[in-house]
């Protein structure tokens, strides 16, 4: 008996099982441990509580509860694609990590031939990850596993060469990762459904459609990434004052934008009634719009606006440019990622801009070279030994203006959006490799397809049929 | 054509942008940083690590899951009332905690005509919105959300009132907040409930029903809020060991109530069988019973007496007080807060009582005077200079018996619960303003009234009209 | 009315409330609090921010979540019972936790006939309620709340003189349980299991199955277990880099189980499709094959291999040995605990020792004699002195070789393996007693015996007969 083309019988275990054979021989080969997880490395001084693990691990567990727990709560929003929504999230998560951890770590941790590994590593491996699984919900539902697992394959090389080219030569503030996580993400999945097309999906599909009870666990996935999204965008910012206005803003942002959301989602849907599609997405876009700024003293109301503003822009996205971008763009964005990352994305790295040429001494005293490194005076510079008088570790930056900072933040974001969508469209044309499972536009939403479901996840109601006409609206 | 009294496309964008706009200008004029958010305020001998963040941030994300997850997933019991149950308390918790960092800011943050903001307002504030999402218990399904944050709007500056006025003037011992928090949150809940009394309710009403799925979700936030109690009792207390005992005793009381809510649910429903709303409310109040005394050497004993006690008082009060309040004094408390923060707030406030009238130097040495810190002896006394040799850095205090300490809590009490029942009295006549929308009799406990539901929400189970008759034990 | 076998209505309340009042007379006389908790222990030079509470709550509140949160979700698979899975779960973790302070507490923190009670007992105490909660997999939905409180109240005291023997005596490395908890748990498990053998399930049951939104649910359980287990695996290894170790081994080994799970999955299982049973359990096995070594200087390539090692032996195990283990020796695992415990534990014990005989100076520095403390040389020993140049405050151990230490761990291998079997089959002959109420086979797996269940239980879908057929792979 021939194998069905979208049976993962041979396909997934041979991708899987060759994919771990090279990450196990290049771990052994390249990768060693960190200097604060290698035994032999602690010293006659070192004090155990000073591991660099104590200030890092909370914030690592709290990126992977959003990781894992609350995108796979969120994604599992379709009636019949809650098991493909939550647990292809995990499989491309976990491999998307593996993957950066090494792929990163040859561009940014490497030396002496050696990748060291160390907690920080996987934190930033998880940033690696959150792009892959944003760029998903613009094809969930759309896809094979396979074709996920590839997708990550390509994505997180791509991503990690953008952010060690953006982070060595362009040198830009970006604590919440506003350009180089979200704009990037964004572009780059909506690169790869653009090249997925399907045009039969336009006129709307039976099993596109969330359930009650979807819903609910969809909303609790939100509800988690608004109670961590503070530990992703201050986690990788200074230690001290910084981190703590990276949180405060967060926390703020999302305030903001919570409140926006239900007001836009009262004023705009048919009879006045709320949905939970913008409860479950529109609440979260404070936290974008805050990323580029998070840690910079724009003040607790800028903040507040910042999310009200991003609200505000995701909603009205979600309204009228998605359906416009389906129909005219051929950009079928099943989640909606361009709300909630591109625009709020663009918005973020606007405000840092400005946030960063309205920077002054007054305001941040000498701690603006902390802030903004790059402004530091250069090494002989005497600015820069009257500066270390007050802050006695200062490092020697490049001498930067506001002016100049601001021209290399726009460059970065150019450059990272050009390359976020030639990388997606690539991309895209490999996913369409009929090996890789494609699942057929009938199938698509349905968890039957890739799982052994159990004996209830038929029993449709009787109104699912009526889903063709009128549901178009998740 | 003429919108719906209940339509929220007018009413709820109206009340939310304005609040924003008022709130925005607030923290543009009012709201700067505070030391340890500052950038300017960094100098030169300033510690990374020693920020006030890294103290608080763990037990804030802690208050913040309890809040928004833990608390969104309780009130989603009700079978067709899960979004508005979740959702509802979002966006409650969302205002409510915006505008407490405003009003508490005021009260207790302001100097130099500046709220200066960190991370510890923030904390603050959940306190005042947890006030208010007790509160909203009272009222479940009863309610428009525009009510819900009108309620939030006046009960938040009355707690704030309340909280500045006892803190300042009465200066009470009240680690887990039993008497600030609980009594008035419930006392305050019970004014509003009872002016919103509704004669038909009390018949029972066909969606006035939990169900198994809705069940199971609320019974996950049921234990969200009991893993993560000891940080909500212990977050404001002494650092070092008095936040120590105050999470073993949170601990041990809510594991003491757990079993006694077992043991009572079995022994006093019908068939001997165990009840969900048992599990998912009488658990937690173990929680409550040992707030007041947390911190303070009662024993393990004696805090796991404490939770067994108001496990049984809490339960007995479900049981037999609850239908007694909703028939006779036209009080209907939806969610039985009168059970698990009033019963048990007062046994935890004379516990605390108690506790602070044994309290003695044999059993605490010096650091008496630092758990409490009003009876440590005024500046000036020579006893103090002795205290300071053991304890260098011991604060003046008002040279209090422990007896008048004791009398303070007595009149703290009272003071919270009078004010709280003449607010929420008010509040609730405000609430029965015809523009606020408050869903009629026969939609409430209906998510259909605010929310576009999916398709299979309807689909009602043959049997659900039998609820109108022996359903009202939830 | 005679009361039904199964009622609940007296024999727990009689249970539960008698074990309350041995339980607080036993707290009251013996138990009282440790240095970090005791107020007139503080002296003059304490630091408040050096109490261990800060070391070890987020850490505790990590495995709080996973107990009730993780593991309850877990468990609640079954489609018909949730609750049993989730509250059972509840009530037993509670009661076994509470025990094991005072059973553990006697065997391993008590002095001056006290038992010191501080943060660090109920860390432990919750590695015990682990052990019963494991072993609670095994029969799941098979027994009675009164059954799962004496199973605990049997377990406990012999898990804690089997930890405190081989703690005491053998004295071993195991920094992630492998060998007191999961094997230990494990073959207890079975050794109850194959007492309460019940030869008509073998034939399949009507409600043995899992549901759509159940399995959604137990997945969410899946994801919370893998988030936090770095922190179980490493909560109890040396401070510093050998925890940090302990993190990076655990995350590394998840990863690679978890692809593992779902190449095989869709490998192994008809149409080439993936079960939820599979990705529920299977991708967590990596956590337990890196428990044993996992602070030890495996290299991350080697964490990798166990992972993906453990994931297939679990695999393989589900899907081969556990219906050879029913059908054949009476031993019905209803979780399949001897998949996701015991085989990767033996592998993880073995891989364990191969670790310790690897072990040298070369790789490890003088630290080697810090995370194999027994391998330190004896006090007198010249060695130490010079080791102690170079670690100062190293503490003198036995002077054991790699050789002699890997004996020991194969002795406390054996020894815990035989006394879990015989502690399990004594007590499965106890929960035979007709008093606890057994539920009678076909009641199995089913809410309604136990519970009051929600007017939406029954609806039983029209192919669930079907079940008793094809459905027993679960």
């Amino acid at each position: 008996m021939k194998e069905h083309p979208t049976s993962l019988r041979v396909k997934l275990p041979v991708f899987v099982v060759v994919s771990q054979l090279v990450i196990v021989a290049l771990f052994a080969v390249f990768v060693t441990y960190d200097d604060q997880a290698d035994a032999r490395l602690q010293g006659n001084g070192t004090v155990a509580m000073d591991n660099a693990l104590y200030t890092d691990y909370p914030f690592f567990t709290d990126i992977q509860v959003m990781i894992f727990v609350g995108f796979g709560c969120l994604l599992a929003f379709l009636r019949q694609y809650g098991f493909g929504g939550m647990v292809f999230n995990f499989l491309t998560a976990t491999f998307a990590t593996q993957w950066a951890i090494l792929v990163q770590g040859y561009f940014q941790f490497s030396h002496d031939g050696q990748i060291h590994l160390g907690l920080i590593n996987v934190i930033n491996a998880e940033f690696a990850c959150a792009v892959v699984l944003i760029s998903f919900g613009a094809v969930l539902g759309k896809t094979s596993p396979l074709q996920l697992l590839v997708m990550a394959l390509l994505e997180v090389p791509v991503f990690a060469a953008t952010e060690w080219a953006v982070l060595t030569y362009l040198k830009i503030n970006d604590a919440g990762g506003s350009i180089l996580i979200h704009l990037f993400a964004c572009y780059f999945g909506l690169g790869v459904t653009f090249v997925l097309y399907r045009p039969r999906l336009n006129e709307g599909h039976a099993k596109e459609a969330s359930g009650y009870r979807s819903d609910m666990l969809s909303a609790v996935g939100t509800l988690i990434l608004w109670v961590f999204w503070p530990s992703f965008n201050s986690v990788l910012s200074l230690r001290g004052d910084d981190q703590h206005r990276a949180v405060l803003h967060t926390f703020l942002g999302l305030s903001a934008s919570t409140l926006t959301a239900f007001a836009l989602s009262a004023a705009l849907n048919k009879g006045g009634k709320l949905t939970m599609a913008d409860v479950q997405n529109v609440t979260l876009a404070g936290g974008v719009t805050v990323g580029a700024t998070a840690d910079m003293m724009i003040s607790p109301a800028g903040a507040y606006a910042l999310g009200a503003v991003g609200g505000a822009a995701c909603m009205l996205g979600y309204r009228y440019l998605s359906p416009f971008l389906a129909r005219r763009l051929r950009i079928q964005d099943q989640c909606g990622i361009h709300n909630l990352h591109g625009l709020t994305g663009l918005i973020s790295s606007v405000a840092g801009i400005c946030a960063i040429l309205a920077a002054s001494e007054e305001v941040y005293g000498p701690s603006l070279y902390e802030t903004f490194a790059h402004r530091a005076p250069v090494e002989g510079d005497p600015k820069l030994l009257e500066l270390r008088q007050q802050i006695p570790g200062l490092r020697a930056g490049l001498g930067r203006t506001a002016r100049e900072q601001a021209l290399y933040q726009v460059a970065a974001l150019v450059f990272t959006v050009v390359v976020s969508v030639i990388g997606g469209v690539l991309t895209g044309f490999v996913l369409k490799l009929p090996c890789l499972g494609s699942p057929p536009d009938e199938l698509c939403f349905d968890d039957d397809l890739f799982f052994d479901v159990p004996h209830d996840y038929e029993a449709p109601s009787p109104l699912s049929n009526k889903c063709t006409t009128d549901d178009s609206s998740v």
